[in-house]
């Protein structure tokens, strides 16, 4: 550490990280054990600990430790300027907002949470448009507290991706859904299905035992990890104690292995932080797409592949004896990577999953640009579904009211899902190319050298490059769609659009 | 709530108890779900996390505002003087330590718990003799800053069991070892013994089915409660969130069963602690004796009882097909009581149990007097296992060194054992003296009035009134070891002395 003010700013960093770890270890207990009439009790502990752990990380001594440091920049690129520009973004992001805006913002999301979940239930959009408007009106005035009124939209993709804007964002689109969309009408039209209900009996705790096989073989730490089971699959935690979560159907055993391979893409992220750096910006992950770059790498491009399931098919059939006996290698593949058409963005697949994202993307740099208003979201949706994957939901409930995020007022995160398939599809490409023959490794169900690669390609360095900036360094070429269309193209195509004869 | 000053008291109460939960969430995740490698993170997490416990438990404005209560004292029983009584208790404890020694106490614990895994690991008792040197030591400078110097094993009892002394449990002690050590003779002279090994070949998840509905059956309210798997038993949270560890072997079903009943009775009494009084005094269990009076009760009186296993040992034989087929139920009800002499106070039975305490008590009373050095512990443990057991621990492993109590200081903790023991026998007489036909309710598989009356009793006074006096108030009676002696007769001697025809 080069200078005392360094060191101590990186103490008051980490106090507020170990802080912020118990209120993630809180929300995860939430989740996986918490009985349900201890909710009360819970709310009361996560409110206090949300208070310490703001006031820890809005410290003013933080604020003087960073214009300390600020008047003799560091070399661009060295651990302190890295730390210090990532840090000043944060701490401004705390204290810019004033303490009444933050309240505002608390109780809307609360209750617009509720009103949302209601709003679904009852396919009542207009039920929730009021409250769509107002997290709205937050999101501008947010930009704006923190010097962004110019462009409101930049400003959320900038949070979730650092260095990101829409103009990129909107270009990367354009050219995906060109090439994507008539491939799915192509898919869509072809004869051949993915069998449903293929997979049926599978006793959980087998189901269980075979995931964690899975999973401890791509590398997840159990050292220093856990699975356990939630309604929703995520993966919470950190370098030092990693906590993912799946769930169990028996007759959807698909579901559940995906869900953690997902979850454990994740969770090798951030297990290969630097944990001396846990705390501090380069002990975390650059921002959500390559967060899910790395889900979605070890999900599809690694766990859909041929190879993965030569090694793996075997063991899954010894795992479930007699519950596979009539399916067949084929089958199972194809079940495997199934694509068809469903309104739900999670229900989707990999391919079609994608335009679910640029329609969201359009509505919501529509409604920032003033372009679309809140009351014509239903229409704009069931026009853009139309568009994009040829089909309109049953109900604004299965459309427009789908997805919890605007409920939140969490805007401009649902690009990064699409940009980080279009990133795994770039790993994929580069690392192939640095391995020619990398995918005999997954037929022994030998992951060590992807991991390896990933670890000094993306995880070591945490915050030290933005998105972009690291795409560039390990793809050798900018961010861009191309790669993830040749590679839906290569996996998909051989099995949906056989040549003709 | 009558005053300000009371409710802005309790509401600083409340903030500190809130800290102490969490806490208290950590530990026992820590327990139960901790990933090995995770233990670092864990350390940081509880030393940030009590750091801020204990300033928020000492904040200046409680001591304040104690002052101020103090001036004009409410009457006594009311619920402000047993608030303002309590807290002044803690309050002064917390301060009246100064910082030099919490932290050397704190350094001392720590490394005091590592020597003497090692020395009992050894069986060398000289690697841990100046660590329990210096723990006395600092046990006496505790009692001196707290202004209790005369007196100091007084102030430890009292502070584990509110109202007690160390002539008190001296009386109460020496009449149960008259009477209970030529009992223990008589049944260890006897030719029936307990099965050994009776019960093989439990499935696990059967046993944790049978004992949930077990335990569920007794009221316990797994909607603000779980059960989980800990290498020790053990009963953490509150009346808001109460979670119990048990464990499990496939060939000792009854040790993961009645670890759970015993956990289960400090989770009812949790459990019934006035939910709207959490976090101050009145929502606080009495002590640890009363504490243990609940365990005890629901464990030894209550299940292990003819009554109990009328309703239960079908729904056993049932869910666990052909493992008792060969087990008549008087076997079993032998192996459910067995009696026998064991060295270790953990593996003791609920007879012998009591003299492992009244060992202890002797040793440490005779510390704090100075009749006994560190030195002469373990000649003087073997001195008194003879005279109270009739037998000798093979190594001081076995002997001194069993217990971790002592590596932490915890002097004055063991008698709240047999204490409870006591006064769960002196509750069983109140209770069937007010519900003559109570066991009936057992054979039913119903608990609820002898739930419902512990309540009353018991739980929902919180710190109301002190151990004896609760005891005088519930048995009509004050504290005696009577009772206990006349139960375990009445238990024991039919099964292990049957009259000589």
């Amino acid at each position: 550490m080069s200078s005392p003010a360094l060191a101590s700013l990186v103490a008051r960093l980490k106090r507020a990280n170990t802080l912020g770890s118990v209120v993630g270890l809180l929300q995860w207990d939430e989740q996986v054990n918490l009985p349900p009439a201890s909710s009360d009790r819970r709310a009361a502990q996560l409110t206090l600990l949300a208070e310490l752990h703001h006031r820890a990380a809005t410290d003013p001594e933080i604020g003087t430790l960073l214009d300390r440091l600020e008047q003799t920049p560091a070399p661009a690129g060295s651990d302190e300027a890295v730390i210090v520009r990532h840090a000043r973004r944060d701490y401004d992001r705390l204290t810019k907002l004033p303490v009444e805006f933050v309240a505002e913002k608390a109780a809307l999301d609360s209750e617009a949470y509720h009103v949302w979940t209601r709003a679904r239930a009852e396919s009542d959009f207009a039920m929730f448009a009021p409250y769509l408007q107002r997290q709205l009106d937050l999101a501008r005035r947010e930009a704006a507290y923190l010097g962004h009124a110019d462009r409101p939209y930049d400003y959320f993709l900038d949070r979730f991706d650092p260095g990101l804007n829409e103009v990129q964002v909107e270009g990367l689109f354009a050219e995906l859904r060109t090439g994507l969309v008539p491939f799915v009408r192509e898919i869509v039209g072809s004869p051949i299905k993915a069998p449903e209900g293929l997979l049926t009996g599978f006793p959980v705790a087998a189901q269980d035992a075979f995931l964690r096989e899975v999973t401890a073989a791509l590398g997840f730490d159990y050292q220093r990890g856990r699975i356990d089971v939630a309604v929703h699959p995520f993966c919470s935690g950190d370098a030092a104690d990693t906590r993912m979560t799946t769930r169990f159907k028996e007759d959807q055993p698909l579901d559940a292995l995906f869900s953690a391979i997902h979850e454990t893409g994740h969770g090798l992220y951030e297990q290969g932080l630097p944990l001396a750096w846990l705390g501090t910006p380069l002990g975390e992950a650059v921002g959500m797409a390559i967060h899910e770059s790395q889900s979605r790498l070890w999900e599809n491009q690694v766990s859909r592949s041929r190879a993965f399931w030569r090694h793996f098919e075997p063991r899954l059939r010894a795992a479930f004896p007699a519950r596979l006996d009539e399916v067949s290698s084929e089958r199972l593949y194809l079940a495997i990577n199934e694509v068809g058409l469903t309104p739900i963005r999670v229900e989707s697949d990999e391919v079609t999953y994608n335009l679910h994202i640029i329609l969201r993307f359009e509505i919501e740099r529509g409604l920032f640009a003033g372009r679309i208003t809140v009351g014509e979201l239903p229409a704009v949706w069931r026009r853009l579904s139309q568009e994009l994957l040829g089909l309109e939901p049953a109900n604004d409930g299965q459309g427009v009211l789908q997805d919890v995020h605007w409920s939140g007022g969490a805007f401009g995160y649902f690009p990064s899902y699409c940009l980080g398939n279009m990133i795994a599809a770039q790993l994929w490409v580069a690392v192939r190319r640095a391995m020619p023959d990398l995918e005999e490794d997954f037929a022994r169900g030998d992951f060590t050298r992807l991991l390896a690669w990933l670890r000094s390609s993306i995880h070591q360095h945490g915050k030290r490059f933005d998105t972009r900036e690291l795409v560039r360094r390990v793809a050798g070429e900018e961010l861009s769609p191309r790669h993830l269309l040749d590679y839906l193209r290569e996996r998909y195509a051989p099995l949906y659009l056989p040549p003709k004869r």
